[in-house]
This record gives structure tokens, C-alpha cells and sequence, in this order.
């Protein structure tokens, strides 16, 4: 499975070769639609995600793709990729340097692998089964997860206070309470730090499988907990709780179930 | 007066020297035990204003001294300068790239020139009276800001959406509610990023001077609008809006106010 590695990793830097060139002031964005109203979706986003399928497809034509921006692509076999070129599309448009590119393999639906490349910041979290590490400015770093255990000494962090629904805020407002201090506003970037050591706590509803997938790998491979709103692993629900360690993770849950 | 801005970049320089070793994942901090709780001063803070100042009381010893960490010292004279060696002391303890370096030169009281030094971004914003500029990776860029003059094609920030009291909190979610986007957690880099082109609108309440003197140079050299909440210059009541444009500035002001 390591094999795959040194591939996730040329996914990577061609979608940089895509994202790094567009990420300039008031990067031009269009709007999805959607029913949160504005979504921008970039030239960066569609162009670094074709980049990363046309590998994938060229080197394994029988694994799965998902991605954010293209139609799914259904896996002959065990593995998939689940891509997704941008995320944080909203800081990147706001030339704020924290969005990141998430790459995850999967085995049978499960992320083996993981990568959260902050291209513009110059640091890739790379997270194994063997462990995670981060490279940046040509060194490479091991990554664990800070010694925190209790929610009174944790950093906690969550994208956007206003995207939770009433009970859910209330339940992030516990946390948020009761935390040393809370930062906010850094997608995929707060798991990555969680991974480094320098944040304990990232507390998130509304996650969609992209968004998610590429973190459990970096996270557990750091020696932290990620897992749902309520103790277990049903991802599924965009619910997302990670942690410095299990007693910090069982904290957060307690308070928020 | 431009004689001194090569004087406020070495001030730049020797803060960045005791800033940028000492900003790692998990940097000790401790606990100022103000009114709000949780508020880090870690010797990065104590060291560079203790550079600072060293540099200053040698070159200028009539110049005035506002610092965020020691007691003022009077000036003898017109000049004075006001130092906030690490702005975004939450951001730095977490390991976030956005904390900042504040200075400015002020004239009678009036900022002159100002620096905002993103110093683990390699990010140097300097404002004067002739206009702006960013120094990054040793280039020079002239700074502009966007040029958007409506709240529903702005990109908004604030830094915490808890710090507002309940009539701020209702103001704020006016401007949110009709934003094109809105990003938090930026401290004084959000200023910068306005001045840059990439938001294009910051309100804030409870800044000290020391929190906004730089920014005022550096917003207005680069063609943005800096005041408070109700259209005019009372900065000390720390209720700040910064603005891509007059147009913005104003619509800012009528909704809030």
C-alpha cells in the first residue's frame, strides 16, 4: 500500500502546478448556487482537480475517483481516491494563505492514506498507517498531536461559527466556553494543525466526504482521535470531532452530545 | 519624516529576530489574568518590544514610546512611536501563520507611517503618506485596494464574533447577512489583506491603540477608507471599520450605526 505514496504525492504537486499560479488577489470566482448562496468555485479548483484525474486515470484506469468538482468515477477494485482540489475556496479567494488540497486513498471505502497540501503556506501532512509526517521547506518533520488531555488547556478551533444549526451551536458554545482559547475560519488547515501539535481540539458540522476523508489518515497517524459528534465513526453524518487525544475526544463528546 | 521609515523597518527587523525563533507549535505562554480570561503573552511579545525600544531610546531618545507589554514612555517632542511586538497572540500560540508585528511613527499623535510585519509569512505591509507598499520575497508591490463600493460584492472579517457585546453582535450580523463572504481570525492581517486588494471590508470593536495605529498608514496608502463605527475618527473607542473604498465605508457605517 506504501507504493502509493510517492503517487499520492505527484497528485499533489500537479494539482499545485494548478492552484498555486491562480492564487492571486481578488482570484476571480464564480458562484455555485447552491442553497448556502455564495460558493466559489475557481479556475484553480476545476483545473487541479482534472490534473489529479488524468493521472489517476492514466496509471490505475480500475480505481475510483470522487472528487468535489466531477462526476464520480466508480472503482473497479478496492481502491478509490478521493480528491479535492480546493478546499477552503472562501479563504482562497480572500488571499488568505491557510486552503489547502486534500487527497485520500481508500481501501474498500475506508482512507488509508491521506494529504493536506498547504500549497501556499509551503507545508504538506501526509498521514499513514505508520505514521504522519510533514514536509515542509525541504525538511521533513514527524507529526504527533500536542500531550493536551483536558478541554481547560485545549485550543480549539471550528471553520464558522454561523454555519452550525441551533443545537448545534449551542453545543459548539459549551465547548467554546470552556476551551482556553477558539480560533476560527481554517477548514482542513485546523485538522493539520491538530496533526502538528498546535491545536487540540477541531469541533465541525457539514462536512461532505472530500472535506473529510483525506484527514482521518493525517490525524490518527499524528496520534489523535478524529471521529462523529457522538463517540463513534459515522463520518457520513459531516459531524467531525477531532482531537489531541482520546481523553480530550471523549471530553468534547460528553459535552456536545 | 520619510528619513525614519528606514529606521521603523530595522525596528521591524529586530522584532522579527526574537519573533521567528521563538514561534513554534506549542510556544509557553502564560496568562496576563485580565478581565477576559485566557489573553497569552509569550516572551516572543516581551522580547521584541524589549528590542524595540533599545533601538529606539538609543537613535531617538526624545521620541515617545507606546508599547503593548511595558509603560509608556513620554516623548519630548512631536515624535512618538506605538509597538505591538506580537499582535494575534491567540494565532501565534495555535501555530497560525497570521500574527503580525505593529508599528507606527505618530506625528503629534497622528500615525505617519506604519508597518504591519506578517514575519512567518515573509510578509512585510508599509504604509506612508505617499502610499503603500508590500515587501515579500524580495519584491516590492504597490499595495491598492479592491475595487468593490458595494457590502454585497465585499469579502467581510472580524477576528471573533464572541468578543462583540450584544448591540455590536446585532450590527455585525447586518453586515454578515448582505456580505459576499466573511472570514475571521485575521487580527491586524486583515487590514493588511484589505489594503492588498483580497477583503474588502474589516470591522472590529475593543482595539487599543497599539492595535490600530499601523493600520491606519497602511489602509489609507493603499486608497482604503480607515474610521469608526459612526463615520468619523474617534479611534479610541476602538470600534474600527476599514474599507476598500468611501463607497463601503459609508454603507458599512449606515448599517451599523
Amino acid at each position: 500500500m506504501m507504493d502509493f505514496l510517492p503517487f499520492a504525492e505527484a497528485l499533489a504537486d500537479a494539482a499545485r502546478r494548478e492552484t498555486l499560479p491562480r492564487w492571486t488577489d481578488g482570484c476571480p470566482a464564480s458562484d455555485k448556487g447552491g442553497p448556502e448562496g455564495f460558493d466559489p468555485v475557481t479556475d484553480a479548483d476545476r483545473e487541479a482537480e482534472a490534473a489529479m484525474r488524468r493521472l489517476i486515470e492514466h496509471r490505475f484506469p480500475n480505481h475510483g475517483i470522487s472528487g468535489e468538482e466531477m462526476p464520480e468515477r466508480p472503482a473497479r477494485g478496492r481502491w478509490s481516491w478521493s480528491l479535492d482540489p480546493v478546499d477552503g475556496t472562501r479563504s482562497f479567494v480572500c488571499g488568505l494563505p491557510s486552503w489547502t488540497t486534500l487527497i485520500a486513498l481508500l481501501d474498500e471505502g475506508a482512507p488509508l492514506l491521506g494529504i493536506v497540501d498547504a500549497a501556499a503556506l509551503g507545508e504538506r501532512y501526509v498521514g499513514t498507517p505508520d505514521g504522519a509526517f510533514l514536509d515542509k521547506a525541504d525538511r521533513r518533520l514527524a507529526l504527533n498531536t500536542s500531550d493536551r488531555r483536558t478541554l481547560c488547556e485545549a485550543r480549539l478551533s471550528t471553520t464558522d461559527p454561523y454555519i452550525f444549526d441551533p443545537s448545534q451551536k449551542a453545543a459548539f458554545e459549551r465547548l467554546r466556553g470552556r476551551a482556553l482559547t477558539t480560533r476560527y475560519g481554517l477548514d482542513a488547515y485546523g485538522y493539520a494543525r491538530v496533526a502538528a501539535g498546535s491545536l487540540d481540539l477541531v469541533v465541525e458540522a457539514g462536512l461532505k466526504p472530500h472535506d473529510y476523508n483525506a484527514l482521518i489518515p493525517v490525524v490518527r497517524g499524528a496520534g489523535g482521535v478524529i471521529g462523529d459528534w457522538k463517540g463513534g465513526e459515522d463520518f457520513e453524518r459531516g459531524q467531525i470531532v477531532a482531537a489531541a487525544s482520546r481523553e480530550l475526544y471523549e471530553e468534547a463528546v460528553r459535552l456536545i452530545g
